[in-house]
């Protein structure tokens, strides 16, 4: 299943939900690979500010105070906004109008089914008491994707029945039309694993204190490692440790540049004599060094807020035009446009 | 719990799927009133071609084809442009966007309770295939009455739980706000009662033939008088007939202007002596009289098919500027506006 990044020009919408600051873990997983694709291929980014309330309706400024932070960490790591449309869900009015539509053509019990949202709904503790908009969220990325009209979507593969919710209404909206209006997406799998969180346990969350973000400051960075899981059985310094398991092994073998060297750290550490102390500290200096520049160029630019609002603005305004011309070859599928 | 006729100014919304010609049972249970209701009141009519789709996604032609049908029912009965908005709900993008918004404040198990929605679920025979647009638009329709802050709602009886889910969310987003943003509604119930279809029998439908258009031609209208169930026991003119539950007496109880002369044909009936044809008769004159100058004004209308867009777009025109407002209040609560 992993796929190789692809070679032709394709069109990519990609994104993240404004709900908090990124972290190591959306850099190895997504953030990366954008910057390497945005050369080859037409890249979208949306900044899911709407998508980020159908959890988070009664505490909205969870997702409104993080929007611009989410556009600095895009530019600190290297995404350019020359080269990738950056752009905010809330001001693209044709996304909620094809999730309208689309809502017509899919049935309560097919969300349900949708064994993403399921999960999502347990760990979440709604039961019952889902939203609307919390069930509905796939028609809404349906929109945003075919808005769009991407073929390639950068994923997990706790993603794709997303994807394969999308492929259905396009096979539903082309049938309607009797040609094929909209595309059919794949998925672009990560060709990394999953970072696990430093307590080796749970899944990555900021409420957890479980990540580490791209803007945190050399102190936190340094509490973050030193509270790493390792191997709860390695008491002694000269007793053999286990590296399975071992977060701060798997974020070596993840940052750290020299294969070599951290694959006879591992040996050392299996046979015996080398303290977490010291792997902790190898593992700090390496996401210190690549931490700092991009948490320099993240506060430069947070210091003027302006040149981001200037960037997704502008952003917004390519996708403006880009998913109202998608709006309008829906709406001609429905008979809605001969009046206006 | 029949209201009189407000007295102050109100924003009034009201509206029609446009799912089918208007007929006689619009005529007296909304259209009427919307006429006298015009002159002093800030009246908008919404011709719900979205909503209209919830149900016909699958046979969009059934929405389309009727837009201009209905605009043309609307002024034959003296709906005057001059003094009540028409206007078009897929041209408002910013009743979608409330939509989505709103459907992060609604629990998908608060709208399986809707008594409303799950009486017409039932009666469309959907069970759990019900597409996820049609269980959500009791939220579309809170969008549209708060997008135009209107405050009275002409509505059946049934539709109460309609309103109710609206002022919920209205609660909802001004509590969120910490100040009254939104109007709660209150209903302005019809002061006629639902009329029956020409069967007796059945809800009036287009499929069941059992409606008389207002666009029915003088023959149509003579077949469907011609039809009309009387009293099934009346076997022979001499014989006593009985009028309650008589469709005919009912429509001259609604149609005739003269009470006194419909009061003497009733008595005649049940002491016998008089026959289905003579009242039937009597009817279809009465129908005549009242549909032929709408007849002739909805043809004239439907000769021009540019004018009546240039109503529509003109009306939407207003409505999208007065929707787009609402819209920017409620993007200011979830704190979405300071970007742009």
């Amino acid at each position: 299943m992993k796929n190789q990044l692809p070679t032709k020009r394709e069109t990519i919408l990609t994104g993240d939900r404004a709900t908090g600051p990124l972290h190591l873990g959306h850099y190895v997983g997504s953030l990366k690979q954008r910057v390497s694709l945005q050369d080859k291929h037409d890249q979208t980014i949306l900044v899911a500010d709407m998508q980020g309330l159908t959890d988070n309706a009664n505490n909205p400024s969870k997702v409104s105070s993080n929007i611009l932070n989410v556009v600095a960490d895009y530019l600190a790591v290297g995404i350019e906004p020359t080269k990738t449309t950056i752009c905010l869900q809330s001001q693209l009015p044709a996304l909620a109008e094809l999730t309208m539509y689309y809502s017509n053509l899919v049935t309560i019990a097919r969300l349900e089914r949708n064994p993403t949202v399921k999960s999502e709904i347990k760990s979440k503790g709604f039961e019952r008491s889902v939203p609307a908009g919390f069930l509905t969220y796939p028609i809404s990325q349906a929109a945003d994707i075919t808005a769009f009209n991407a073929t390639l979507i950068p994923v997990g593969d706790d993603q794709l029945p997303m994807l394969e919710q999308t492929n259905e209404i396009v096979r539903k909206v082309n049938s309607l039309a009797g040609k094929p209006v909209l595309n059919e997406c794949k998925p672009l799998l990560s060709q990394t694993s999953r970072l696990p969180s430093t307590d080796g346990k749970n899944k990555m969350s900021k409420t957890m204190g479980n990540t580490i973000n791209l803007g945190a400051c050399e102190k936190e960075l340094r509490a973050a490692v030193r509270s790493m899981y390792t191997d709860q059985n390695h008491l002694r310094v000269e007793d053999p440790g286990q590296v399975e398991g071992n977060i701060v092994f798997t974020y070596l073998d993840t940052f750290h540049p020299d294969i070599e060297y951290v694959r006879q750290l591992k040996e050392h550490y299996q046979r015996g004599g080398l303290g977490d102390g010291v792997t902790k500290k190898i593992l700090e200096e390496c996401l210190q060094e690549l931490l700092k520049p991009i948490r320099e160029r993240r506060e430069q630019y947070l210091d003027d807020k302006s040149q981001l609002i200037d960037i997704l603005r502008t952003g917004s305004e390519i996708s403006r035009h880009k998913t109202n011309t998608t709006l309008h070859s829906v709406k001609d599928i429905f008979g809605l446009n001969p009046f206006f």
